[in-house]
């Protein structure tokens, strides 16, 4: 019999070695097929070819930018891949954007323009396209709901700061859209949730520059530990749901 | 001898009868020339001929749109205008940008464009010119600061809802641009503030269609008062600066 | 004819040079009795002495322990002075209260008691009479209130710390109350406010210390500046009140 | 070989329906011996038994009141029965306190005492406890903590309204307490965690009285998820703790 699956969708890969990777990993390990969406070819082909000679499945789908024409059309592909009944769609991570810590005068009209636009534009476009598929699914149980669609945050999206005023704006922007998300489609059984990552996430780049942040689990956050939450927060039962967390290290200072 | 005077820039008039207008009534009486920034040549032009004549200086400057470009043009027309060293742009208020109350799934991409555009990336091209022309100003005694630059906030500023999607996502957005630039220029003595404005206001198009709101005054915001707030935080001397204040009437239920 | 005044009852009262002390004698300038709450009788009568003999008016209200018993008596004492119709409680702030920072196991249960009690309980207590009070109060215009209730809260109210566990839970637990009785009174025409105080508070015993303090205006609260803006909380009017303010020097790092 | 066995301590166990009762045999059935601390010995009594009837181990200790005389002695008991090195107290969850809706001026001053006391104070002292005796425990592997405190809050931590001024104070408290303990123990590795419980929780008391919320699990919340979550919550490894989280039924409007 053909598999009848569980799809994650998740949006954001960086370099390869962060959040968005391991939560790919994590979920594919815990039995979902996973759609991989970034920008850049090589980042997804590489992660999805990883996942499938370990036994897991997934596919790639790089874009070129992260405008709604883009991300709307980049959904329709993964529809045709995983393809309803063999496949449903039953989370969704939105994991893109991008960083900027630049003293206010220096950042330009194009840079607001750019991180507006990856960050809360994107959101927005991704969380359509989720939404559309949630709302026709079946209530999965024992879960109890559609689906999740999951925010990766940052403390940038609770307080301003003086080197982030356009990363705070985005961020801030995004948790806006995660808790109306959350408030508006809680009843229809679709679950949405942001998590607020509060720390140095440990890639391999990072580990080469700083041996400390590698040999101490204290310091910096393990990007599968974030993966695990990320599972977590799609299993939790209708009766119990978390729209916000925060994630930090345990030595963290804050 | 020429008269060397303080100058009000504020953006966002809306029907001439809001927040806006009140503003820049209240701030000519208290002494400050004033321009007016607003879509619309119609709305500017009323607002600029009724404060010169009862007395004010008001100087209307319309712009087709909120884009950097225009924004920046905008400004250089009113350096022009009110030039140094007779006068002195000392407070700039960033009332512009509009409301979207739609379920999420009715909200078009170009209406998340239009919002983030009008109400986020606008605030960003404000403050950087309000900023620029701050830091050129030497220090003003009694209050001890270069300028003032205030937003109009909202209740979706810190809360996302059912409707708000977009709305809140982008008010969400300018209260961590306002408090990035609180924490960033005030060590420049430059003072930026954020009113969360939580109720109705008060304007003739509603109190004729709610004839209750006219009449009691503890269920709607006076615009005149919420004017008279602004220069109120204008006026704060160093030691006590306000960031972050809320309005409501007094009966109102929150 | 005999005096018609409003009367400003404040609890709290330190060192004598502090936000209380302040704030007594912004009212008093403004044309307000002022009834003088505070622990010690040395304080309260040389402040008294202090503003009566530059023509306000003023009476002191000693007390041994900021317990409901004492609290409630000494309200009845203020009003048996400022009776009706003569005078009219319009203002009460609750200043009183003291900060504890040290290692949460260095905490004693007798320190966590007194501090819960100093704080929180007190500002019930205290609340009480005053909402008691203002019930029985005609509304005054032109600000269209029965009277205001403002608490002096701090960083504490809004964020815990390493040395702030019983300090923190207390000035939260104010603000709390502060909120709650700002809802449930705002209909009955009874403004309550919060102000956050973020940052040291120029005193002489601190002047003497640190020098710098004393000398650069943009780096502690000058006490004279919170009295202007409770002062300011007071009088604004029905349309547009403020719960929460927050109040900071313009170079605090924050 | 004696059990090596991790223990939790529990305190406020209610009717022994809900949270606490949830929480001790959702950690009993994942290999921790349980402490059960409440008022009055019938309830702690009923539940010890059920859960070593069906292969657990669990030990009752009533107490009088949640003075800190009565937790500190309580504790001490705890310490007895569960003896090092066969016993470890790894998790310790703060469930005790109890709500209180009334109008402020309902409220008498023996019930903010009891209020402030049962909620607040009785947290301090349970804290100290827990802190002093994970601090003598070592790091345990692969979750990197000597322990984990966690505290069970409410919607009335994070806000006031019209009936909730004392419950909110002292709840308020509680969630200050908390963030303050996880920022000052984390480098000790001590993980504390704060969940706010926005909802109604089922009991058998509340599906006799209303059978919709017994039979459609969207509208509250079952105490057994509570539990799973504060079972997550202590598994969560260094690189990534949770101090807070919120949660509430699918179909909640909030």
């Amino acid at each position: 019999m053909a598999s009848l699956r569980p799809v994650l969708v998740i949006a954001g890969l960086g370099t390869g070695q962060g959040t968005g990777a391991s939560t790919a990993r994590v979920f594919a390990k815990a039995g979902y097929s996973v759609a991989l969406i970034a920008r850049g070819a090589d980042s997804v082909d590489k992660l999805a070819k990883e996942i499938n000679e370990s036994g897991g499945e997934a596919a790639p789908f790089p874009l070129n930018s992260y405008s709604h024409e883009d991300i709307t059309s980049v959904w329709g592909k993964i529809r045709q891949r995983f393809t309803k009944p063999n496949y449903s769609i039953r989370v969704a991570v939105f994991n893109a954007g991008h960083g900027l810590w630049k003293g206010f005068l220096d950042i330009t009209p194009e840079e607001v323009q750019e991180t507006l636009q990856t960050n809360v534009a994107a959101a927005f476009a991704f969380s359509r396209e989720a939404i559309l598929d949630f709302k026709a699914n079946d209530i999965q149980e024992p879960a109890g709901k559609r689906g999740s669609l999951i925010f990766t945050g940052a403390t940038a999206a609770i307080r301003g700061n003086v080197t982030t005023s356009a990363f705070a704006a985005a961020k801030h922007g995004v948790r806006a859209l995660s808790q109306s998300l959350a408030k508006e489609f809680g009843k229809d059984s679709i679950h949405v949730s942001h998590a607020i990552i509060d720390g140095v996430i440990l890639t391999e780049r990072l580990a080469q520059r700083s041996p400390q942040l590698a040999t101490n689990p204290n310091v910096r956050l393990d990007p599968d530990s974030i993966g695990q939450t990320y599972l977590y927060l799609a299993n939790q039962d209708r009766s119990s749901w978390t729209w916000e967390l925060d994630l930090r290290p345990a030595h963290e200072k804050w």
